[in-house]
């Protein structure tokens, strides 16, 4: 294998592929990254054997080939070339050792053969299609914030992308939850996405996409069976395996007899919130939330540090209530509010709230209470 | 004590202040800030016990009084009220809580008795004189870097500051060294520090001071004895104690009769250390520098990654030699040349090595080599 290639490219794509390698790993190959001259230009590929990325980006070969090195030590060298370098890459197979020449630099790393390197096969899809990268960052960035860190809940680590129908449109739905917090966003259904089975796309996974897909501008196509779930953009193609789990019965979670309607400014709110919980322990994070006919007091207290209250505009009616909050998620779910006001439905102070961007009806959020 | 003070005057403060204050603390009002009004101002203090700051700002006073609060949570709240925000801070002394109002906002905060604030008695000065903050960022940025982080050699865990003379000129003269590597720094002696004791200024004391003085153009005031250091700037009076040890005979560490000089553009040696260094391993950080007439080649190597090298142009005629060093101790002295070039000189791979910035003669580091 012999080939030359710009550092600019070339730093762009190991910075994608080094990302998915752990930096521990009991099997040596997947500290590495696999590099294979072909057709369609000199692809890189990683993986942890649940996620493998694969780019594609131009180079000239000189001569074909394959191997394998470590990831980060590679990333690091490149990253470190000056900008405007022209890489030379050669392997050639004796003394198993990766070449980088660039400038009067000059690197040997040590190689693994690449027969041994693992390829999550990715078998059928039975469903395809694609949707603007602007909506699949929207499932994401409204939901991802609510998953699960507790591995004994590991059909809750990570989001539940399902299609079905909301007031008799068919959609394709985002579900996240910890149990203490739930949020659901959707977008019309995608063409070919119709009676694609429910899955659950693994915390990782939706990190690396979504770094990932931060920029582009270009439609995502999505290919999924009920075992793995594939995205392919740009010269960028993401696999991984699903979580093999039963997400729970979330419609059950959201209430719908909620009646008592508050609105008020979103930013106020939040910077309120933010505020008052600057005197709620480390630990609970509590805050309580009184509402009243127009308004809405926000308070918190600690033995230790004293206490806050702040008090705000809002539009509501019904009778008084008062309810406890985790501050931190209330601000995860205030956060990805774009319009200027957010709606909140309450039953009563020990059952959960219903939150919504007012601007945006194909989100919704629930927030558990918490006794104050 | 009841006053009104501008957000961002407050905040500015109790930044400086609480970055004083440690995070845990085993006596409770060492984590509080003492207020209280005077003549010439608001004036906020905290303390460690060892290092003592006090700043003094503008507020308009409607009741003298003085207190403490938790200075962390104060700060917290200060950061989180709107920019333009007028502050109320009150306490009547009766129900023992700092008040502070702004806006809506409304918090009350647990004070602990402003007697029992502890004070870091200065003492007598021995000498005062005045240097610019220029000249001060100098002698501590150049030095800082190799302050000892071990405990065990206390009297290395800071800069020793002193008056001397070189070459026939009076100087004050910053020294830090860990054994690895010795930074020597110094400036033209300010009037009235003629006779002024060595004292050693702790790492804390030289970080917060040098965060102070980051933004200052005006003239820094010193005043010391044998036991304290005391820094006036702005509306900031940093207090400290000094460490109570003696600082070793620096000057026989650095070699005289070092000569093999090499001169070699700073810029190009530190990028070409750093990439190579991308292959030695994580613990050592050893790189090998071999120079030659006309060149200086980089190298490293490790049993798992692979190796590098580098060659650089550099200016030198005398004997071949190969010497090793840590590429991080390395970087840190390379990182303080202004100037383009750097000086090595040499007397063999098993002796220190000194080097210097071409362009600043007020300057000298000295590197131990590392066998690789």
């Amino acid at each position: 294998m012999k080939l030359t290639i710009e550092r600019t490219a070339l730093l762009k794509s190991l910075g994608h592929v080094q990302s998915v390698v752990e930096r521990r790993n009991t099997i040596p190959i997947l500290s590495n990254v696999r590099m294979e001259t072909g057709e369609s230009g000199f692809s890189l590929n990683a993986t942890d054997m649940d996620l493998e990325i694969v780019e594609t980006v131009t180079a000239t070969t000189l001569a074909p080939g394959a191997t394998t090195a470590p990831a980060h030590t590679l990333y690091d060298i490149v990253r470190k070339l000056p900008d405007g370098s022209q890489v030379e890459l050669s392997y050639d197979g004796n003394d198993g050792q990766l070449v980088l020449k660039a400038g009067r630099s000059r690197f040997s790393l040590s190689c693994l053969p690449v027969e041994d390197f693992p390829a999550l096969s990715a078998g059928e899809f039975s469903h395809s299609f694609s949707l603007p990268a602007t909506d699949l960052r929207g499932l994401i960035d409204r939901t991802r914030f609510a998953i699960s860190t507790e591995e004994t809940r590991y059909y809750l680590n990570g989001i539940y992308l399902h299609a079905t129908e909301s007031a008799g449109v068919p959609v394709l739905r985002a579900v996240a939850t910890d149990g203490h917090r739930l949020a659901r966003a959707e977008i019309p259904l995608p063409a070919g996405a119709a009676g694609m089975p429910g899955v659950i796309v693994p915390r990782k996974t939706v990190g690396e996409l979504r770094k990932l897909i931060e920029e582009t501008g270009m439609d995502i196509t999505v290919g999924l069976s009920e075992q793995k779930i594939r995205f392919d953009f740009d010269e960028t193609r993401l696999t991984s395996k699903l979580i093999d789990g039963t997400f729970p019965d979330y419609e059950r979670v959201i209430p719908t007899e909620n009646d008592k309607v508050l609105e008020v400014d979103c930013k106020l709110f939040a910077q309120a919130a933010d505020r008052v919980s600057a005197i709620s322990t480390e630990k609970s994070r509590a805050i309580k939330v009184a509402v009243a006919k127009g308004t809405m007091t926000l308070s918190a207290s600690s033995p230790d540090a004293g206490s806050a209250v702040e008090e705000i505009e809002a539009a509501y009616q019904s009778t008084s209530l008062e309810i406890g909050f985790n501050s931190r998620y209330l601000l995860d779910i205030l956060g990805q509010v774009e319009g200027g006001s957010v709606r909140l439905t309450f039953a009563d102070a020990a059952s959960p709230t219903v939150i919504r961007d007012v601007a945006d009806a194909s989100a919704v959020y629930v927030l558990m209470p918490m006794r104050v």
